[in-house]
């Protein structure tokens, strides 16, 4: 117990035992290569971007660090939202629209989320990062096979051990233990009810004691305390996302940037009003007024494709009314500074013996 | 980070830093005289004995070892239920009562859950416990400081670094930090939203950072990988619970004892409808289908007073359909033996250094 297993360290792709989470929407090449070059693991969210956008990130990490790269990508198996469930949700957005002058009618594309496919593993292959992951389970057993191929480690998130013991038996290197604190969408694809989804410092031990694989700990760890607690519990290293938000890479908004400053620990919920898919940010309008969980929302992420006019036109005045703000319980203790200082920081936590 | 601050551990009651829950239907002084024999902190749950029970208890506590006794009080403000909330949740449970042959009319006195008072103040200045706690807030001022005078170190539980702020300033020495994970009743007494409660990872270390007086952790530790972390996060002892559940000296039910065996990370929800107050336990029927969480129902413990002739029915037959299960999200950790040895496997956690 609290002791080090000889080798596991060893199996980890840098030399820190810090991931920075991929943050889909809040990051890009920038706070990957600073993490990188702090001894960290550096990580692109890839949901939200194009494959030139891709090609053009990894292509600006390569030249700029020498580290492994960690592309993430989702896993979710899209849905047609119902007519029924979108016009319901534009019905209880629209004095939103009206008060703010615009046409509730309008149409927004807004930001594809799409699932990984053939498409995208031809540009794993293509560009053969060390680190992929998924959120929201895994894709087909010929897509993690064809990623496997490529040598890369593969990871995903459990948010509890039979999502843990599911990824194993899926074949993954590594499972994220997400515990119910993290920010941002839960991994969870065996179950949306969050209500049975355990604390971190349940999860990580009883996840740990269920599978071979490597252990890594996410949700409320964002000072050299939590890392120091996560691998008592058995971790071999965290992933980070919150503690980045304030980094001088992050690319956030300025009313998400301000909610982080004031952030308190209990300025969160988990809400599924913002995209669809549970997930946890600090409280804004919409969750107070219509969440936070809602069971007749259009499906992810088509909810979040209704709220970004109003997110738009919101964020222009200076407000996170209706923007996505993903944080997780500890992200009062998140600092300022460089991405570099802060995973050197957070890795006063680590090991020492 | 991660190291001891010197003279801490010099101002706990104990040698190890082992403080066992006080666990109101769930155990008598067995369980406290092991674990002080142990060297950690034994605790008597008072809420529901007379005053001749705590004495007798706490004589047999002092026949038995020499080591500190922490006597825990609650600290509610009784409502009186409204007739109709008595009625609704009647109604709702008439059909359990007709399935088992038994009088939806009749009316059980129940356990009493009386709130610490004068009487019980005095009862304390004639035993002189080490250590006594209160849940769901404090006592009224004069109360906390004749409790105070008597010596005894004083401790209350905060889900929120809000409350933990109002438990010093209301006097205590010692602030539990009870995170979302931990089972029985929360402690909470300036809100009823757990959905906005952190987890013991993010709460414990945000504790620490606002309040000067000691931090014990709780919820979700329950072997000795989770006492290490708790320390690493800043905690100077951890309070546990569900791992003596499943000792020798635990006195509970055999459908309580079987849950605990056959527990998993996500078999319990935090549920009002088994006392009117959020607690955590394994679900049974009546959380499944009437639960977890109601606004309709009569305030605590007029709940549990209604479902008690169905309990105890049940019970007969074996099962925990209508039973408070309390426990933990770390309930599958948790072991079978003595609570001696139990307390001395949890403390291999400790620090050393």
């Amino acid at each position: 117990m609290a002791t080090s297993t000889p080798g596991v360290l060893d199996r980890l792709p840098t030399p820190l035992p810090v991931f920075q989470a991929p943050m889909a929407g809040a990051q890009d090449e920038a706070l990957a290569i600073a993490v990188g070059r702090a001894g960290g693991l550096g990580a692109l969210p890839c949901a939200m971007l194009s494959v030139d956008a891709i090609r053009a990130q990894v292509a600006a990490f390569r030249a700029a660090v020498r580290a492994p790269i960690h592309l993430n990508f989702f896993a979710h198996h899209p849905e047609t939202p119902s007519e029924a469930s979108l016009a319901a949700w534009r019905a209880r957005l629209r004095p939103y629209y009206l008060e703010r002058g615009l046409d509730p009618e309008a149409v927004s594309a807004g930001a594809s989320r799409a699932p990984f496919d053939a498409h995208l593993c031809a540009l794993v292959e293509e560009l053969r990062p060390e680190v992929v992951s998924f959120h929201f389970g895994l894709p087909s057993a010929e897509l993690v096979a064809r990623v496997r191929g490529t040598g890369a480690v593969v990871m995903s998130s459990a948010t509890s051990v039979t999502e843990a013991r599911a990824l194993e038996a899926g074949g993954v290197d590594v499972v994220i233990a997400q515990g119910l604190e993290a920010g941002g969408h839960r991994g969870s694809f065996l179950t949306n009810d969050t209500s049975k989804q355990p604390g971190t410092f349940a999860l990580v031990p009883q996840i740990v004691d269920a599978v071979r694989v490597l252990v890594v700990a996410a949700g409320g760890i964002a000072d050299a305390r939590g890392v120091a607690a996560a691998l008592a519990l058995g971790a071999c290293a965290v992933q980070i996302g919150t503690a980045y938000l304030r980094s001088d890479e992050a690319r956030i908004s300025p009313p998400h940037r301000d909610a982080l400053a004031r952030a308190t620990d209990d300025a969160t919920q988990i809400t599924n009003v913002m995209t669809g898919r549970a997930a946890r940010g600090f409280v804004n309008r919409v969750m107070r007024e219509h969440g936070p969980m809602r069971d007749d929302l259009p499906p992810f992420p088509h909810a979040a494709t209704v709220l970004a006019p109003l997110r738009a036109a919101a964020e222009r005045g200076g407000s996170g009314d209706f923007s996505p703000m993903w944080a997780g319980q500890a992200a009062s203790l998140a600092r300022t500074g460089s991405a570099y200082d802060i995973t050197r920081e957070l890795a006063r936590g680590r090991r020492t013996g």
